[in-house]
């Protein structure tokens, strides 16, 4: 049987939390919070398991999506239709899979920034598109050279994805990002994957620089969100598309034959949920606070603590500690004192060498500190 | 913006099931129950609700993939291994999407029987493959001529899609047919994806002919199944694929691109419910007495009913009463007399020209008996 994916292995998720389960070890590897949902949610979905157990409508349960096209014109001030510029799916996995399917032809080429999620590169070339990988040096701090990205732009060039704030650097765009971005693709037919799934947590006061916020953007993307990072529900894989009327119905072609609908009782428990804005207003304070928990333990380490402006994540340096390939001390530290974390090289097209590991920090505090301690003590 | 399915539709079930919410007609179109599933199955997501809302493994959670195999051998009376040959996705779309995609390279040709579920033919060519359409005659009771399958193989043909208990026509599988079937497969490198969705609901004391019960089918089929029809939750949109060690694998790479993983909650509540037989062994039952109530309300009609063998469908054959075409009365019926229902044509490459429509009779008698009723009043 010849496998039509022969080079493609398990996601490097599955493979940590695996062997971090394997080991006992504290697993700062796959992103997803180390404490429950809000019990008011958790109720929501106890009412709703009653009555709400048949199909949704494919594009989702309308309540859900008013919800969500209210939230997202409030917080960002700008006009969303729920009923033809939103789309319910299973996870923004599945965003981002219908997104690039509903427009990439064979021998289209997709544009994306190394490092990047691991699940890119797969989908696009599944789509029968060929990625475009452009990297992004640490050494740099992970910044765009504009220029360099128009140099990249052929005919043939279908879509550009972009991820702000960022997996796994946490870098974060600003409004003049937007810009830049917006001159190169202004008087070209070239859409826009954006996977915004950590809107929400943003540190020291800035905004999140959303697509949505630039109608040069705006009119050519398909904005990839999911409840699951700003509402603890990971599990519950429940995303969505938010995409001007012409891309949502392509979308929505797509969306049909993959999975058709999603969760009803879950889409319903959303719908109530999202109408408080309490829920998700502080999530970034509340996670800036873990940030910087545990990366204070790092002060006068030989660990080098890298930016992080956004996300779940902390990028941590440890070329003045160990010359052994991320891959392997990533492998080693799971096993040996029993932390997991993920390797930065992996997001790479082409390994740059560097020596980065990235710690998720959406655990319990008492983890964060304690795995801190044992990272010190590798030194 | 060139649309890459310029052709494609919404579904006819979004289309049927949203015609009859406007006109507030009776909706036997789309295939869902309508009453809750058991008590029993909500109290268990009412308590999986709290604690298990992060990610599940990307091939399901393990306890539910045991809890399936376990089910699944015992049923069949076969050795299934929860480990390497089951894996849980986002309803039976998805695992009809993943088997395809895992498989299928542009060019690939995959025989498919008409009529034949809406989302078939699309799946196969969003893979960049080729569905070779063999039409079935609803006068000839839609029986498959083998002869006539093993005269489209060609050396690019890559998969077989077979799908019993049928949908839309309710014709069901013996012992015979898979005989036949392995007959033609045997010697081939050919796969089959078998949509076995209606598994539990085969009438008149018959047994689901699966394929997973013949070794020579067995070794190259990819079972696509969903627990929606069996449990009475088609909105949970959970499915799943067993198929044997080599092609699991590569239907996971497939999945974990898609989706990745499925909603945690409703999987752990389903990992205890399928434990007891009882939830699933009275359905073909259950179901039984809801197809005679529905067809014996047309005996001495002109309405001509169609075998139904199993599946939850029921077909209605009305050449006696109209000349119009299928798609026509379907959408009169919804708006005139308010029964909403699915014309069987749609489920064809080229539209055979029969009268048929299709009932879905997983509602409440009531609803039934009142469907009937306004039906023969047309004549
Ligand atoms: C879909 S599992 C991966 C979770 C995640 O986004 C990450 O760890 O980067
Ligand atoms: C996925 S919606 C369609 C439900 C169904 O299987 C049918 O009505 O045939």
């Amino acid at each position: 049987f010849p496998s039509k994916q022969p080079q493609v292995q398990t996601t490097i998720f599955t493979k940590m939390s695996a062997l971090a389960l394997e080991h006992g070890a504290l697993n700062l590897s796959q992103g997803f919070p180390g404490f429950d949902c809000a019990p008011a949610l958790q109720e929501l979905l106890q009412h709703y398991a009653k009555g709400h157990n048949q199909y949704a409508p494919m594009a989702g349960v309308p309540a859900l999506r008013q919800s969500l096209a209210a939230k997202t014109s409030s917080f960002y001030d700008i006009p969303v239709d729920a009923d033809t510029e939103v789309t319910i799916v299973s996870g923004a996995t599945e965003a981002l899979f219908a997104a690039i399917h509903c427009c990439v032809s064979p021998g289209d080429e997709v544009i994306l920034f190394d490092p990047s999620y691991d699940a890119y590169d797969p989908i696009i070339r599944l789509a029968g598109g060929i990625p475009i990988h452009i990297p992004l040096k640490a050494s740099n701090n992970f910044a765009i050279d504009w220029s360099s990205v128009t140099a990249k732009i052929t005919p043939r060039t279908r879509a550009i994805m972009v991820n702000s704030p960022h997996n796994p650097t946490g870098a974060v765009w600003s409004m003049a990002d937007l810009d830049a971005f917006a001159q190169v693709v202004k008087g070209t037919n070239i859409l826009i994957v954006s996977d915004e799934v950590y809107e929400h947590i943003v540190f020291d006061g800035a905004q999140h620089a959303s697509v949505l916020l630039h109608p040069e953007l705006r009119k050519r993307s398909f904005v990839c969100g999911s409840f699951g990072k700003t509402y603890h529900i990971t599990g519950w894989k429940i995303g969505y598309c938010i995409a001007p009327k012409f891309l949502t119905a392509e979308f929505r072609k797509l969306h049909q034959w993959v999975t058709f609908s999603s969760a009803t009782p879950l889409q319903y428990a959303l719908a109530e949920y999202l109408k408080e804005p309490a829920h998700y207003l502080g999530l970034s304070d509340f996670y800036q606070k873990k940030r910087d928990l545990f990366s204070s333990q790092f002060v006068g380490s030989r660990w080098k603590v890298l930016p992080s402006a956004g996300s779940f994540f902390q990028c941590l340096d440890y070329s003045a500690i160990s010359n052994e390939k991320d891959v392997d001390l990533a492998d080693r530290l799971t096993r040996e004192i029993k932390v997991a974390s993920i390797p930065v090289s992996v997001f790479y097209e082409t390994d740059p060498g560097d020596k980065i590991l990235r710690f998720c920090f959406a655990k319990e505090d008492e983890v964060l500190v304690e795995a801190a301690k044992r990272l010190i003590q590798i030194l």
